[in-house]
């Protein structure tokens, strides 16, 4: 992909699908004389018009030659100029009629006209280019077109408004002056320097080490909102798991029968709770089998397990609870499990006191139709628990990496600031500067191609 | 639904899924009033704005008593003031952030705001109750949206231009001037009227018959064109059916294997041949059987072969000619037949000559993976000689119903001014009266409540 815009791109931005209207977007230095090639309008042509107005016309068909050019459709074009515009290149909007074919003959025009077919969101890395976003606002655009609930896509919207860039920026700001006060500090010998000046600078690189690490703690609610919280359904076979996922979703998503052994495909769907999103996975039975299919759910099962923001672990509450049960009682996390002890109009040989120490336990009996809405409190209660504080800004796995490397350099910084050795200023100074190149790279400050690539190509077309 | 547009109607424009960017629909006598309210901008706000013009900034969420409102988007809003718009009533045009959960947040908090949740079609119907589209245009929206080839597109895109419309009033004039004509005829004694006023309208009548059968015979075009021809693919189990369909398809859709029956289900699917949509289906092999799921697929295979507009009849070149075979190649439309002799490389018991009777006949053999273009070149030339004329204008089924109503009762017409009864005149007034009501049903200069139902109920949302 080239750095420079030369060119002038074009994309259908709208998604495919049968929809009332298709937008085509055409961006950089041609733009505007592009649109004149193909659109007729009554009264000025678009480069004549004015920023910021829109035009009822017609994207003709190549006219050379042809005494009546073939309408391709009937659209309206929006101009923006430079720098006033979402990538701030010029840009023309066309809004066409949608469907399949529209879109797709209006942009084939665009490029026998001279743009270029553009890559995935390769207007964003324009306007990222161009200054107009930095690094974390364009990735909350993908957020925000991502997002699966109401709540993620707020924290999107606020990203997008520099919630985060904010925080980001002051940490920046902060080191960049420390590192800079600390080099300056080198040019006087020690008895020159007063005594308060390394202290003080040592006092506000501590300072942007806790503002790190409260960033750092805010993935958790990040992923959760990103991705959705993943709730895995687990316990012995036969004991209700795909009865449970199904009265979640009230549907009947898995197959259920009175034969142990019915689910071996894990079954992933997800429901929004509480305005979050939740990602709810029922699992194999968990027992010894010589089945080789039941045994591999039971691995992938496993594998869930470990991922898992919440566990619920369901038990038949008739019987005396066994060796296994136990075994994997004890093996959950108390703060984020929730026990279910199903059946309970067979009898209860197992009370919710009995497994308390192990999680939260909700006696039920789901076959009876029951709703299981105390499953569902249990549920929103730990999963916002995850996310205590529903700050307007939480970092991406992306930002933690770079943060928890970050935190090592300033921690590193704040300890040689401790030392008494001379060369402890020169090495904090050093490793302030791993800590800012860190931190550029989280905003974009500091770039370079491949981070532009695995950021970017992320994006859909068009965007 | 209401026929006046006393309320302000919203929606989602752009299909749903992942896209850069959603457009959100205002339009009625509130839209300004609620953009207002629902819009934050630097400068004035929507109402106080110039007509085609946008604006950037942000939809909040209900401010009241909030110190921060929430930012539910950052948009742009487009002005559109009546009768300037796409339905002549104030439209506001919001565009969002694409996505599951931005645009229906934006649609929510319109409607919070005042406005009602749009019904399928209803802009449009908006915009043909303004006067803005005729009936015929309205429909050619929606033929655009949906069309599914080039020619498709070119044809809804010319009737939206006007061209069928023109065709249509041109004939409706005609009648209701000649209708007129006649009834004032009425006034003057058969002394008083000179000779040539009646055998002078009863021309006009009969072109206005012509015309419509002209129209009448635009069917077929506008059938192909807006479904796509119908390729219906039949022959014996086992002589290389699906394996046809793989090589037109130029993929692995049908499964082929070596065991007669394989194929049961009917397989559909689409692709386009020199620019046009061509509906293909795989059928079951025709022969006698026991097995009742293949029955029933014989069963669909025969009811398809009756809609076909082109059957493509498969043998096997390797065997003599049965009499199954036989009979089914006497069914055959000779025109709208291809008759496909595989496996020649087995040996040729039969050659083209042998069949060209009954349909165009190819050798092939298609599992050597040889490319069919003989078979593609044979069914382009039969579909294209089904629209012939590729004219600018070709009618729907809802049309055609309406035209042949019409005919009857302009030819009426056409004999009683050529009787020579005094109540002729009378008579074939009243049945140019009843074309001229059916005729009026096409453009919608006449149209009734359940008419606006049918046609605008099968558009999508938000058009």
């Amino acid at each position: 992909m080239k750095m420079i815009n030369d060119d002038t791109i074009a994309a259908i931005a709208t998604p495919p699908g049968e929809g009332g209207i298709a937008i085509i977007r055409l961006s950089g230095p041609q733009a505007l004389s592009i649109a004149d090639l193909v659109f007729q309008c009554p009264g000025l042509p678009p480069s004549k018009r004015a920023a910021n107005s829109f035009v009822h016309g017609r994207i003709l068909e190549d006219t050379t030659g042809e005494a009546v050019p073939e309408v391709i459709d009937e659209v309206i074009l929006l101009v923006y100029r430079a720098p006033h515009s979402y990538t701030r290149d010029d840009v023309i909007e066309i809004q066409g009629h949608g469907g399949a074919v529209c879109a797709r003959r209006i942009l084939r025009r665009l490029i026998d006209a001279g743009a270029r077919s553009a890559d995935p969101g390769e207007f964003t890395r324009r306007a990222f280019l161009n200054g107009r976003l930095d690094l974390l606002q364009a990735e909350a655009v993908l957020d925000l077109i991502r997002a699966r609930s109401d709540r993620a896509a707020t924290m999107a919207s606020d990203q997008l408004n520099g919630s985060l860039s904010g925080l980001f920026n002051g940490i920046y700001d902060n080191l960049v002056s420390s590192a800079a006060d600390l080099e300056s500090s080198l040019d006087f010998s020690e008895d020159e320097l007063p005594g308060h000046v390394i202290p003080e600078i040592q006092d506000r690189v501590r300072t942007a080490a806790e503002d790190l690490a409260r960033l750092r703690a805010t993935w958790d609610e990040g992923h959760i909102l990103r991705e959705g919280a993943l709730v895995v359904i687990t316990g012995q076979p036969n004991v209700g798991k795909s009865t449970l996922l199904n009265r979640l979703l009230t549907s009947q998503r898995a197959i259920v029968s009175g034969t142990p052994g019915t689910t071996r495909d894990t079954i992933e769907e997800g429901f929004i709770l509480d305005g979050l999103a939740v990602r709810l996975v029922d699992t194999a039975g968990l027992r010894e089998t010589d089945c080789e299919v039941e045994r591999e759910g039971i691995a992938r099962a496993g594998s869930y397990i470990n991922q898992a923001d919440v566990q619920i672990y369901v038990m038949d509450a008739s019987i005396e609870i066994g060796t296994d049960d136990r075994t994997n009682l004890e093996r959950l996390d108390g703060d984020h499990s929730i026990i279910v002890l199903n059946k309970v109009d067979l009898g209860q040989a197992v009370v919710a006191d009995d497994v308390r120490s192990y999680g939260t336990p909700i006696e039920c009996c789901l076959i009876n139709g029951m709703e299981p809405d105390g499953v569902k409190d249990a549920l929103s209660t730990i999963i916002e628990s995850g996310v205590p504080q529903m700050q307007q800004a939480a970092i991406s796995e992306r930002h933690r990496g770079l943060i928890v490397t970050s935190i090592t350099s300033v921690d590193e910084a704040v300890s040689h600031l401790g030392a008494s050795e001379e060369s402890g200023v020169l090495l904090a100074a050093n490793a302030l500067r791993d800590a800012i190149e860190h931190l550029g790279l989280v905003t974009g400050r500091i770039y370079h191609d491949e981070l532009l690539e695995s950021v970017f190509s992320r994006f859909c077309i068009g965007k």
